[in-house]
């Protein structure tokens, strides 16, 4: 999303107006202030309009499901496919725990085994062509049954498992809290790292799915807490405490898409190191008075 | 190039040495420095390592050649291709009297008009499908010839007149110095600003030659400064002067990838509006003693 921001409106502040970037594709005229801007959750400035750039609707979209025997297969078969090039719109994890809290939910009879969900786009021969070659790829991973849908209705069916995922888990423990965790590791490391997130939902005895946009390296763990039990508050935290130290080991980063907020603060001097002290000069220099969204991403002093 | 850039070591004005992004495809964490140190051009801190995104070398390249009887044609083409969505790779602009410099420099005889160079990515089918929709949409833009090679060797051939355009043009004005604008507007107002790069070069009698990365809506005027004429000077100073300001009127940028150093300073405050101060502040916050490539990009004070 971050790249397809051109330009923003932004009251900073000093209560001043200003304008970052521009419609044109490329620039080197002044700092990239839209790409300091994007992510900077309300600290810097208040954006008050955001032009995105567009895409046209491709000619061809199609949708794929790849059932695995194992985890382990399922995610090699999904840093293999980034691996060689095959230039897939989405790649979706949907483990088996989750399969079959959507089963239950929506009444459907998936295999509760580890799912990845693919969507293909293009003009009609290369999508075709990047449909076989993934098949081709993720069978040499182990992939026990391959579909492919170009239908539209067909291929809201098959994604409709991946994005009911949240609502099923949810709806299968009824009382709970929903927390979920969010990092992202080079596509190299998500093997190891999923793997490790798996052991730690045994260990620590989470009640626990993973669901991920493998294609980016980046997935949740979503944790149903039982509020009331101050026990299953802890193990999540410290759930999710592990699993962000595991992935900073790997290279990888505490958030890919959720944000820092309060929360991921703690993370932030040992995933940037000296850098945070960059990223505070920057603060202090925009909003000496510490009055946009204060406390949030990064500590005041 | 810029967002190919993952990660960056950089020693800052105080001496302290500083690691932004990471190895991940994204991350919501802390600020995005790296982007905001990509084209800072050494005014913030100096680069000692990048990291760099690399990808696969495609199953298939091709490249095109596509000849318009005028420039009008050529670089509505070029527009109606990215507007189509057709994944070019690259897409550039060589206009006539750059061919006809072509041909005295390296012995060819390309009919001397305003023609497109393209080169298409991606697997066989793809990319047979994406030449014949270009050739489509290029005829139907008025091409007269469209030539299309995917063999290596011939392909190189294909491009090397314009990989030689500059080397031709300097060849041609033997004794004269070489300017290049650099103006990038929005891809929909590149055929305005051409039009009006070309009006420019007749009105101020200027030895001028196009050549650009139209697929970006970037452009470049070569042209040929006599050092020891005064007016010739002045006047490629003015030329330059106007196209910018043309481009900016569009919505465009000073400088697509040449970048700003001292010769488009004066155009930074034009351009950005009040988001200079903003630059100002981050400059002052980094590097308050004005250590670092003093005077470039941004003024001091």
């Amino acid at each position: 999303m971050r790249e397809n921001v051109r330009s923003l409106e932004i009251v900073l502040a000093n209560g001043e107006v200003i304008r970052t970037g521009s419609l044109t594709v490329k620039s080197s005229s002044g700092y990239n202030l839209t790409q300091l801007f994007v992510g900077s959750e309300g600290t810097l400035g208040i954006f008050t309009e955001v032009t995105l750039r567009l895409f046209g609707i491709p000619e061809t979209t199609a949708a794929a499901r790849a059932e695995f025997p194992d985890i382990q297969s399922c995610v090699n078969a999904s840093t293999a496919l980034i691996g060689a090039g095959v230039p897939v719109a989405r790649v979706e994890l949907v483990d088996g725990p989750f399969i079959e809290a959507v089963n239950a939910f929506k009444r459907t009879n998936y295999n509760t085994v580890p799912t990845l969900f693919l969507e293909f786009r293009g003009n009609f021969d290369s999508v075709q062509s990047d449909v076989r070659l993934a098949q081709e790829i993720a069978v040499e991973e182990g992939c026990v049954d391959f579909q492919f849908v170009s239908d539209e209705r067909e291929r809201n069916q098959l994604w409709d498992a991946r994005h009911s995922a949240a609502y099923a888990f949810t709806h299968q423990h009824v009382g709970y809290g929903h927390m979920a965790t969010d990092v992202c590791v080079p596509i190299s490391k998500l093997p190891e790292s999923v793997t490790r997130a798996k052991r730690l939902i045994e260990e620590l005895d989470i009640i626990g799915c993973v669901i991920g946009h493998v294609g980016d390296g980046n997935f949740h763990v979503s944790v149903a807490v039982n509020p009331n039990d101050p026990d299953s508050v802890s193990r999540a935290h410290q759930f999710n405490e592990q699993l962000v130290y595991h992935a900073l080991s790997l290279g990888g980063t505490c958030t890919g898409e959720h944000g820092v907020g309060l929360g991921k603060r703690k993370y932030q001097e040992k995933e940037h190191g000296p850098a945070i002290e960059v990223m505070r000069a920057i603060k202090m220099a925009l909003d000496p008075k510490h009055i946009l969204n204060p406390g949030k991403l990064i500590d005041a002093d």
